[in-house]
């Protein structure tokens, strides 16, 4: 006899594996309204004790990825490959990466979030340049995709309707935390884009969602193989978070800086950051045979303006203002600036990106609630980074606020995320492993 | 700084002690609407698996309790003192034990459940007799306390109602079977009787809730611990069900047999369960120094006539037919009887109560669902006991139905439930332990 749904959190609860057609039946009778929001939080509990086996974390992210439709690229020929980052703090990377690998031959449909807490999300950041647009239908996606390469969107209603009420439910439940839910949350989104690979950049550090490289390798780890197990080619890279990615922590900073890379330009490790995912993507994506020769490519489309006229077409076909992909300081900024300035000479030896990302949300580049909006023209400017040598009262940061005569507490806790000490550290790879 | 709900939950499930004013807080705020049903689902869960320690339970106990009204029953004279059993399969000793203990002196001020699942409840039981209203006023009740010794009411709506949404939501989400929740929800609702002492009937076995030994005393020993802790003087007894208690389940059956017991007859366990717990309760009561000396003061309560009385009493009070005292065989049943016979010779070693529980509510004399009604006339009665001698085909049960002419599976199902040796068994004692 099929067992009752309380049964399955029962069973679950209690450490059993469910069967995937219960994992269905889970998450179908959620969608229908028959497993009531108390239910759900209650088996979400259980799997945060219990876990979910790789079988269960597949059943589930497909059956939360059926919850929608998935969509249809199969208009677009090539193997489509997208990246999804865990999240850090001035993590730009998506917006030079798409057009990057796209103008490499890759076909990349993006599908991407907001910014919650102390981590930025792509689409505020895309959102800062005028006039472009990130709800587009999924026709109009496909068919982007199609012509120029790439298109970034956030997640409709018709991507993984069951995941996006799951995901509001945990966050309210103290169920984030869980390895198996994340996975099938980031999967089942990622999936419903109708691609045929995936790059994960797994953060670890302060400024991520998994503070120590041992979660963070496990979730990685189970990423790549729910992932694969599910059909897809996927590659997983750990990669450091514990300051700020570049210089730019806001919105519009931080599109501007992403530009910058595709002119050739940026922040080294920003560059560093983008050229590894890229590379993995070239190769899944069988334009690449290996890491050298994808890295050589990317430069080459660099170098070239491939990718900066790939970026313009994307900005063009969503409704922005393409003038400024050629040239990024056209993108507004609020216009007064305050200095941070170092405390004492010696070295930097370490940048609070939790603290960065928290200050940035107090000024208004963040939210707190889903249901708030962001100031696309405030931000902070990281002059200084880990290793360099500074002098007493030398600038180390801006910040950049609509009204400089509220700023003491930002100029404060900016001030409070830089550490200093005589010598200078050891340079910290940024890419920690590959999975 | 004061942690959000979202944090405590999260503390919770980390397998941190709440504050006493932490869990204050989780309850008022869910009484509020400041906590929705899937935060508290999701607390329950975290609960479930961590638990809660002592003062963390007497803070619960006491939040549900002060979520409604607590009954005032000062005008009543005398150390007032409630049984509560966690439930079994023909388990009617209520009806006969509180005009009982009532007729030698002590209060008993008793608010009961209805059935659900294959154990009955006494407010369905009483429901039988013609007339009978348990859902009074807690003005009627303490009034009909003060005046005859005891009445027996129904949760009203101003008792514990956290517990009520609470025990509804644990019903629902697999997390009923937490030692620290069922200790809270059950000393919430009699402490809301302005009782001073409560004796507690935990039952082991096959048709109880708790299945072993252990698990029942652990629950037993926090009931006590924690009643005491909230300043009632609380006493567990242990009692075995395994097969049911007396030889009527059902409910106008049930309800006769409490009745006989009264008259100085009906089955022996039924009579020993009875005077245990009332033993216990005059004790707790004041009224007898020792079981000894209670147990005489009952039997001469029964003896006299005087316990029959107090019974005439509460039932007219009730608005209930009265003649039913004197002569129990007024309770209406159904016409038809079909007869379950021994399968084999030899002696009855065991009689599933959880099977014939389950039966009864096939037959409508329970409920699976807390809004469905049962016919009080239908039931079954157990003629053959274990460790009694049976001959092949000697009826060893009757069940009592509308219609005989639909009866097959109920008998194919209580005569599976009999087991048969060619040995008599070993007589277990009722009462395990004491604590």
């Amino acid at each position: 006899m099929e067992r009752t749904l309380v049964e399955l959190i029962a069973a679950k609860r209690d450490g059993h594996v469910l069967a995937e057609t219960e994992i269905h039946r889970l998450i179908t009778s959620f969608s229908e309204g028959k497993l009531a929001d108390y239910q759900m939080a209650a088996f979400l509990m259980a799997v945060f004790f219990r876990g979910l086996d790789d079988a269960e974390t597949v059943a589930l992210t497909e059956a939360m990825l059926h919850s929608g439709h998935v969509l249809d690229l199969k208009g677009v020929t090539g193997t489509k490959v997208d990246k999804h980052s865990t999240g850090g703090v001035g993590d730009k990377v998506s917006i030079c990466l798409a057009p990057l690998v796209a103008a490499c031959g890759v076909p990349v449909p993006m599908v991407s979030g907001r910014g919650l807490g102390h981590t930025g999300g792509t689409l505020d950041k895309l959102e800062a340049i005028p006039g472009f647009r990130t709800d587009l239908s999924t026709d109009d996606f496909a068919r982007i995709v199609k012509d120029i390469g790439t298109c970034m969107i956030g997640q409709t209603k018709d991507i993984a309707p069951a995941d996006k009420r799951i995901y509001a439910l945990r966050d309210v439940t103290a169920t984030v935390e869980s390895i198996p839910l994340i996975v099938a949350s980031i999967l089942s989104k990622k999936l419903a884009e109708g691609i045929d690979g995936l790059v994960l950049d797994v953060k670890v550090g302060r400024g991520a969602f998994m503070k120590d490289e041992a979660n963070a390798t496990k979730l990685a780890e189970k990423l790549v193989r729910v992932g694969t197990r599910a059909g897809k080619k996927v590659v997983a890279v750990l990669t450091r978070m514990d300051a700020p990615l570049g210089q730019a922590v806001g919105n519009a900073n931080e599109t501007r800086e992403a530009l910058e890379v595709l002119h050739g330009k940026g922040p080294a490790d920003l560059v560093e950051c983008t050229l590894v995912l890229g590379a993995e993507m070239l190769v899944l994506g069988g334009q690449a045979k290996d890491a050298a020769e994808a890295t050589a490519k990317l430069r080459a489309a660099i170098t070239s303006g491939a990718a900066v006229r790939v970026m313009e077409k994307m900005v063009e076909a969503q409704s922005g203002d393409p003038k400024v992909v050629a040239n990024p300081s056209l993108l507004a900024m609020a216009k007064d600036t305050v200095e941070v300035r170092a405390s004492r000479g010696g070295f930097v030896t370490g940048i609070d990106a939790l603290a960065i990302g928290l200050t940035g949300v107090a000024m208004g580049a963040g939210r707190t609630r889903a249901d708030q909006a962001v100031d696309p023209t405030v931000g902070i400017e990281i002059d200084a980074k880990p290793g360099d040598a500074v002098q007493v009262g030398q600038v180390v940061a801006r910040i950049i606020v609509r009204d400089k005569s509220h700023a003491a507490a930002l100029v404060e806790r900016v001030a409070g995320a830089f550490a200093y000490g005589d010598a200078k550290p050891a340079a910290l790879p940024l890419v920690i492993k590959r999975l």
